[in-house]
């Protein structure tokens, strides 16, 4: 049970040095120069290599029921490939349908995860709003280690939720010390869009595109963003793909709001021309939400993810098969929606970050690991490499190469939306728990060795939060109201 | 019937020159130099002065039914006010109540309307949407000389609609080539925000602006534009009252979208500071939604429009008096929302604008009058002094000064907001339809000598709009969905 | 000596209407309908067609001396190129040699002028500093009719001045209630890109866009704006290019400043790609500065057209033949910097403006026409269709087409680069102090016809301007120094 | 030579954690639970306390030569009042006059060092231009540890420079991977609005803020970044004081350029209304430049600080006493330009930002100390609580109390300009090289105790730009001219 890294360069979110790390018991315990291996301990040769944090990919869909089918990766397969991709926990979502309860919801996802290979947490979405809902948010957070809810604004008629339920959802987990984290797009708009379009005999997947153009995500994230301000809470917008939603993240926090942004590896280097693929089944295989968009959002959010003006990357990792997305054939609005990418996320960001210069490897760190642990407060224990932490680690290979295709990928989905991509930058070696997982092209993840990650509320952040609104409370005016006055 | 105005300057949105001004029968016939006055025409000498197009005041509330009580200015008393300011044309809100028919609607606002002094028109709100709604908005534009559909995005509970009618009813309107216009605020986070402040035993007026922080405004704003834009429709925001609203039309405008905004008179002098009134019904009065701001925004106003980026100026007139007020004295949110001033927007505005050099007494005139007549196409039989033009004129003394008083003003409310100012630059006479009805501080109007105007739809700027949307619709893409893909 | 133009609508910045326009003697006597023409008056039939105000171009530079050569068009062709295209008026530039009289150098420029064929005025530079330059700037202004003066920020080693200069020299002129206009690019940066490109080996066309990259122009649009800023004055920027300028120019107007910008006609439709055209007669053709941009640049400047932003259009004319070209045959710095295209300014504007719905016709008006002359203070004498103005006149066919070419131009240069495209909408007729100047393809000017137009001071703006610097003048504190106090 | 920090909360920019601190021969050596002091260490109680990095002040200038005077606090003075505030490092400026050799004045100033208490390196001011200081540029970085340089844009006639030189030595600095600081103010402007003011007679010491408004920074802030942008360099701008120049580091950062931005401690809690004071000795001890500002912008300076915007902080710390301010008794532009606070910037920080909620402790000392470490490539050795890190540490009582004043402060200069704040959070130990050099009160810094530090250059972030700069580097067209083509 324990295992030597000799002769990497360690590469965290402050800075590279070489040393060996040695791990026992699935923690990290010795960071050091010219350790000798004890007896019984595994060596790996990290020579040349960086050793990273694993990834943290913060926003998956394994085995999601949604629009009439099931995703098709599960919590084993697509741990694994994320294993294989050097990426070693995940944080899923789960999404109670309305009048569900949370904690059941929450209990069914639970065990759904249990066949997860590496570790992974939830999210949990407020899809409705009752005194039900407002008092089992407590429950999970007490009770179940939650710390995050997720708010969907799009998907009218099924999960999207209203100004109101935000303003209850949010000052409710803003009590609780949690982090409200939204899905950013006009759902009256996109399904105003959607029925115009339709109706025009635009059926294809190209209309989903054209349905849910910029401003319909740049429109709700503002607000979203405006919601959690006038409440003095914070929020964080995942999967900003615009310009739109990048400017107003970066306008509040010039306005010294707490605002997070999460940017997914595909937004960064696809763009909306592959709805117009003149093969159906290409062009719906890119059918997510938010869709691909024109080129020049993808600058934005580079230079946001550069600056620090967006914090997170992730997948958004929700896997349909072909006979799936062919549901609509007929009808874009019913191709279910979703791509994956969990084992492509780590490679594509490296090649085309730090490869073209936009990033260091302590930005790509940061990035792909410590401000997710950070803000969803796994931190240290998750996205560091420091004596105590996890032994959740990737040995990063700056030099190796590989080309992306759903022919040699591990992801349980018959599309790869990188197809044909050569990446340089490669796990080379990815360590769950201490464990090899993942080594030399090699995947040995265990089904079910996965742990549930409990995140506590409350981190740093929400302590200043807490006191800056203390002083900033609403104050009323000390006065008499004349007898005289009456209607 | 016809009348000469003498030894003035006429002053336009574009020019100042030194000319007569003759009008008959309600119209102007001849501008030019040295005419002598026809017999039996009346002689105004405007020696020394500006003769400038009469005001208009694109947002007046006579006679509201409102929060169970009715404004206390009627259309008589109310455009007898203007009358005596400088103002002779106001366009009025026909508001049905949800379920109610516009068109039955429209005839009762009629039917209160008769007794109006000056000429007049009407916006009609939409709060409520079917097959009804849509249908009648379409009998206005054609039938009723109705070219403008106003929405409320606060006012939950009573007159609110949500993102989904905004969307019906903005594309309604823009295939009939009508103006929408947005009462900009967040309802939902107004509501939720009132019942936390009254959970916190803040019952004052000051809790009105407490509950309607800047944000709640330029986040509406900001949506109503992206809903507006999303549909390729023009959009023009009511009493906008912050940076944050003044800022998202700039950037729309600024991205090329047809975007207007409107600015009350009082959010240019007056701020936030009223509400914490030691004196309830002091701050009381001063209840309107938006409420008064922070300075700073005041900047952002008048700059907004001396640039062009804001482009007209109201009142909201909508009076109610010291008992009516009362009915809020336990509970802010029952204080019936408004405030007073027709009488007195020209002279805040000249005073506040031209005496401080922020504005031309030209760009004055387009900001009062002309770009209101050009937006609601109106222009140029108002909004313009040139001949055929209807004879609604206003003979400006810029030497002249008033102290501005509810004991000597002509509005029927018992308050004045602007009390004790002095302003320099006054109405020396007003004429309607070519009669003085205000001369040497002298009221003349007659009851119902007022005429509803008739505004119609697809100004120039509609037909560029629609030329710019046919060229960018949307496109399908053509292609098989081959027969082997099956769900 | 007299004409009326029958049958046509008559088109200006604020309206569109039915109308007769009678001129006699250079000057509109009479607008109205059913005119009949008096005896031998000549009638021009407009029927279908637009009457509107002659275009007018503020920036143009005929026989400039130059780099070593002097621009192919003199004033006679390329005012008569202007008429052929709709445009009857031009402000061209003197510019006097550093050490040169200002006044000298105007009378140079005069002697030049005196072959025009259409009324012309003039801007001055100011290339230098002394207290001659302060001194001759007010004879300028009190016995010339000069109420402009130009400043060079680029052109380093020749006509640049440095920020003392812009600072002396914006200052004088608002005492003098002048405007000042600038080229604004950073003349040092160009400098030192220059010569890195050069000894980078790159010597081509190329090499020019690339030594003037897009904040080269923001940034000294940015500084003009602050230097005129700090002094109170207003500002015009010609030529604007880039996004990055045309943002702070509406950073400026939105914060209240009075900031004008124009825009070249030839950078709205024609980008970056011609720089890399393979052949070098080509792409040194188009070397102008400053460059062609990326094509999303043109979309902000049209949005600053729309929507008011930017205000004026020109075509910063000045034409240089392949064999003055080939000077930079080997080195890109010596390409005598300039293009042509006063007679395509107005179609090209109408087709790519009015013809995709950007903008209205009396947009179009206000954009060529009228916003310039009120800027520059010729307003209504140009401008304007109305009695009393001169009668400087289009009668635009909306439906007519021309293919552009230098084959068939009248400009007097070998090459057009606008050659191929075919636009919609053309001058039919062109009536210069009243008389046809171009018709029905016929050009008729007359060497010398032109007048010189005198453009007085102290516009209506410059009154607000000053008005508010006096309320906002700096205050000292009165106070004794304490004795005590010694070095 | 050890020493144990018994009992703290360690916290870096990353992480709090109980932990115990154990430093041998100035090097921290251990951090863990529990630990034993080793016999003949020295403890200290650090129960209930912060154990941080100490804080590093990037911008001092100790006994500097300027306006005719030296400023009065020297190295070892100016070093032992940091240590009492808990600054255990500072950065200073070697400033050569124009035509001084760079090695020569950089010889100078370490003479004057040697005294220093703690720590310490320095910035070298490129002041003027030849190929001589290109040559010293790179001796300097090569032999002398210097990895930044810095640029006055101000102080025309002394030691600004222009553009010109910026260019030279910015794309100079570049080659070396050194990185460029500027004062960013636009001198020019600010010799013309001092030569105005004086001949308005206003010599007070509020001209010296009139005669540096916001946009004279907010100008000079833009252009050097568009300089450096124009060459793909990164900059950093010291002593931000304006909304301006904090939006334009905003923009160039959300457009993917590397830009930084340092705050002194004074501009976020002093504000302009101190030039009024009617003492003008008060006055006079607060003219430093950029000068204090209106209120509202110190909300962007701490939002610019919260979310990463801006970077450092530091002091500027220059010393005039009130004989040396008395050198400007009768016109302001001669009083000596400082202020004081080496000592009060950590207090001042905490109170105002954690204590406010503005700021995590984590993200004070990131804005204290380790940004500033690792932009200037100290880090590791500085700005970090890790092993093997310099044992320079501050143990930080968050409930300690103390009262600025000049009568008990350690700065050698008879005014404070926090005079009568008091402050909660104070640093109770400072650890310089381990030593208690600062412990409940007493001072025990020793003369010549501080060592120079080298800094190398290329920290990792150019290693990014020189990548993307390659792969953005422009490129020629392959064209043969024409040989007919002949100028």
């Amino acid at each position: 049970m324990s295992i030597l890294i000799r002769g990497g360069t360690v590469v965290t979110a402050e800075q590279s040095f070489r040393a060996d790390v040695y791990c026992e018991n699935g923690t990290i315990v010795a960071i050091g120069d010219g350790f000798d291996a004890p007896a019984g301990s595994q060596v790996v040769d990290a020579g040349g290599m960086y050793v990273m944090p694993g990834g943290i990919d913060p926003h998956t869909h394994m085995e999601l029921p949604f629009m009439g089918t099931v995703a098709s990766e599960d919590f084993f397969s697509g741990t694994s490939a994320g294993a294989a991709g050097g990426t070693t926990m995940i944080i899923d979502f789960v999404i109670p349908a309305p009048q569900q309860s949370l904690v059941e919801a929450y209990r069914q996802w639970r065990g759904w995860a249990e066949k997860a290979a590496t570790d992974y947490s939830f999210h949990v979405a407020v899809t409705w709003w009752s005194d039900q809902v407002r008092e089992e948010m407590g429950v999970l957070t007490r009770e179940h280690g939650v710390n995050s809810f997720k708010h969907f604004m799009a998907y009218k008629g099924a999960i999207m939720v209203d100004d109101g339920v935000l303003l209850n959802s949010f000052a409710r987990a803003q009590e609780l010390g949690a982090l409200c984290t939204v899905h950013a797009e006009n759902g009256d708009a996109v399904f105003h869009l959607q029925k115009t379009l339709l109706e025009q005999g635009i059926t294809g997947p190209e209309g989903h595109a054209l349905s849910r153009p910029p401003q319909v995500e740049g429109e709700a994230a503002q607000r979203a963003i405006a919601i959690a301000n006038v409440l003095g809470a914070p929020v964080y917008i995942v999967h900003v793909s615009t310009e739109q939603a990048t400017q107003a993240i970066s306008r509040a926090r010039a306005a010294g709001h707490r605002v997070y942004g999460e940017v997914l590896a595909q937004h960064l280097v696809i763009d909306e021309s592959v709805y117009r693929n003149p093969d159906w089944q290409t062009a719906a295989a890119y059918v997510m939400s938010p869709p691909f968009r024109a080129k020049h959002h993808q600058e934005a959010l580079w230079a946001g993810l550069s600056s620090g003006g967006l914090q997170t990357t992730a997948t958004d990792h929700c896997c349909f098969c072909a006979p799936q997305k062919a549901a609509g054939r007929d009808n874009f609005t019913k191709i279910p929606n979703g791509t994956g990418g969990i084992e492509d996320r780590m490679s594509i960001l490296w090649h085309n970050g730090v490869g073209t210069g936009r990033l260091t490897p302590n930005e790509f760190v940061r990035i792909t690991s410590t401000n997710c642990a950070q803000i969803f407060n796994l931190y240290p224990r998750k996205g560091a490499v420091q004596v105590g932490a996890d032994a959740d680690l990737v040995v990063w290979d700056p030099e190796g190469t590989r080309t992306i295709s759903a022919k040699t990928h591990h992801q349980n989905v018959d599309f790869n939306i990188y197809e044909g991509m050569e990446v340089k930058g490669v796990a080379r070696h990815t360590l769950s728990q201490g464990n090899l997982v993942w080594t030399d092209g090699e995947l040995r993840t265990v089904r079910g060795a996965g742990r549930y990650i409990d995140r506590p509320c409350h981190p740093p952040v929400f302590k200043a939060i807490e006191r800056y609104n203390e002083l900033h409370r609403p104050v009323g005016v000390d006065r008499e109201v004349a007898t005289a006055v009456t209607p």
